[in-house]
C-alpha cells in the first residue's frame, strides 16, 4: 500500500491523526522536498523533530529521486506499506498526480490522506473561494526568458470581478548551466520568488502589454508563511506592497477582483493603512 | 483567545495535532453543525466519539446559534481559551469570515488552524486545481424558483478550457414555510443534493438557455463522499454518470473542461466504462 499523506502547510504538527496512524504503520517513509519549501525538514533540526514526532526515519526524496526513481518507492509499496509525505495536500503540484497514475498503473493500492494547501488556507485573507479565477503562476524572469501567459488570465480574472491567487516561483534543486555543460551535476542555490519581485514583474508586464489588465494601483493581497505562526497578511495596493517587509519565504499574492462587504471587513483588518501591520 | 480550527473532510481522526493540542487547551469547545454534513457530528454516535477523543464536551453549534447567539460565544472567547470546529477548514464559508470579522471588531485574539476542504481535496479526482475556473454552487430548484445564475459562469470556465467544480445545495434545519406563516419554528428534514438532481437541473438550464455551455454529452467527474474511506469517484458523461449510484451524501460534481494527458490518465481509472467502479 501506498499512503500519499499532506503535511499541511505549518510544522510538523499539521499532521492529521489519520495521517500520523498511517505514517507509524509503515515500513518506509519519504517526505518530498522539492515542489515546495519544507520550513520544517529543510530547518537544521526539522527533519529530526518530525522524526522523533512521527517514530520513524524519513528519507527526503528530492526532485531527482521521485522524478527519476519512483519506481524503487513503487516497488517497495508493493510489498509493504510505504508513506510519501507532501507538503500541504497531496493534489497540490502534478508531480503527485504522476506517482499516482504510476502506482495504479503497477496495480498498487493508494490511499490519499488530505490536508490543508495554499489553495484553500488562502481563504484566511478574508477573500471568498468561490470567487476567485483561474490560478496563475509567476516565474521568475531571466535576461533572455520572460514569460508572460499570467497576462490574459489575471486579465481576465479582472473583467468578470474574480480574485487571482497568483503562486510565486520556487527554484530548488536547479542544476546549474555551468554544471551542465560540464556534465556533472552541481546545483543552484535554492531560490523563492518574494512578493517584491512578483509586483516588480507583474508591473513590467503591464507596461509592455499596456491592456489595463492592471495598475500599480491596483489591490492586492500579500502573504507570506501561510499558516506558519509568524504568517504576515498584508492588503493594499501593488506600489504600496513594495514598502512592506514580509520577512522570509514562502510568499504569494492575490490580485484582488471586485469585492462584497464582509470580504471588504476583512481585508481592512489585513490594510497597510490599519495599524496591526 | 478565539480557536476556529479545520476538522476536515472525513471523521474525527482528520484533525491535526495542531487542532487537537488547541481543542485540549480550551475550556468550552463548539462544532458548526450546518455549513456542510458533519457526518461524524450527526451520526448517532459521531459526537461522542469526538468528545471521547478530543476529550472535551462539545456544544452543537447550529445555524441559529452561530448567526444570532454569535456574541454569547465571542463574550467566552473574550474571557477564556474557546474553540469553534468547522467540518472542512474555516473559511470555506462566508460564514466563518464573519464570525472572524465579529471577533476582531470585540478586540479579540483569533487563531486559525486550517485542514483539508473540498476546495483543495477535489485535486484528488485528477484534475489540476490551478486549471479550475470559477466554483458554482448549484440550489434546488422549487415550483416557482428556477435560479440559473451558474449558467454563464459554466459557460465561461467552459469556453476557457477550464474545469468547474459545482458545490451542490445543502438544506439543514431550513424553517418549514407552514411553521413560519405559524410563527413557530419546526424545521424541513434536512436535504443534500445528489449529483443525479444537479445533473437534470443542468441539463433542464441547458435546454432553456440553449446556448452550448455543456450538453449530456460532457464528460464530468461525480464525487461522492469525498475525503471518506468510503469515497466514490466516477468519470463519465453527464448521461452516464445518470446511471452511477453514488450512495450517501455529501455529492459534488466537475465539469470537466480541456484536459492535459496526466488529467486523461487519472480520468481514465476512474472511468465508469473501467473495472474499477
Amino acid at each position: 500500500m501506498l499512503y500519499i499523506i499532506g503535511l499541511g502547510l505549518g510544522d510538523e504538527m499539521d499532521i492529521t491523526l489519520k495521517g500520523l496512524e498511517a505514517v507509524r504503520r509503515c515500513h518506509k517513509v519519504y517526505v518530498e522536498a522539492y515542489t515546495s519549501l519544507l520550513s520544517f525538514g529543510l530547518a537544521i533540526d526539522g527533519l529530526s523533530r518530525m522524526e522523533k514526532l512521527y517514530g520513524r526515519e524519513i528519507v527526503i526524496a528530492d526532485r531527482e529521486m521521485v522524478e527519476e526513481g519512483a519506481d524503487s518507492i513503487l516497488n517497495e509499496a508493493a510489498d509493504s506499506d510505504v508513506a510519501f509525505l507532501v507538503v500541504g495536500d497531496p493534489f497540490g503540484a502534478t508531480t503527485h498526480t504522476d506517482l499516482v497514475v504510476r502506482a495504479k498503473n503497477m496495480g498498487l493500492q493508494v490511499k490519499v490522506i488530505h490536508n490543508a494547501s495554499v489553495m484553500n488556507a488562502i481563504g484566511v485573507c478574508g477573500l471568498q473561494l468561490y470567487r476567485y479565477g483561474e490560478t496563475v503562476s509567476i516565474p521568475f524572469f531571466t535576461e533572455t526568458w520572460r514569460p508572460d501567459s499570467f497576462y490574459p488570465k489575471i486579465k481576465r480574472n479582472r473583467q468578470l470581478g474574480l480574485h487571482t491567487l497568483c503562486l510565486l516561483d520556487i527554484r530548488v534543486k536547479e542544476p546549474s548551466l555551468e554544471s551542465l555543460c560540464r556534465g556533472k551535476k552541481c546545483y543552484e542555490p535554492p531560490r523563492y520568488m518574494t512578493i517584491h519581485t512578483a509586483i516588480d514583474q507583474l508591473l513590467e508586464v503591464e507596461e509592455m502589454n499596456e491592456e489595463s489588465a492592471y495598475s500599480a494601483e491596483t489591490k492586492c493581497v500579500g502573504i507570506a508563511r501561510l499558516g506558519y505562526d509568524d504568517q504576515v497578511i498584508v492588503a493594499g495596493s501593488m506600489k504600496d506592497l513594495l514598502d512592506v517587509d514580509f520577512g522570509p519565504p514562502l510568499h504569494c499574492l492575490v490580485i484582488v477582483g471586485e469585492t462584497h462587504p464582509v470580504e471588504e471587513e476583512m481585508l481592512e483588518f489585513y490594510s497597510i493603512k490599519s495599524s496591526n501591520v
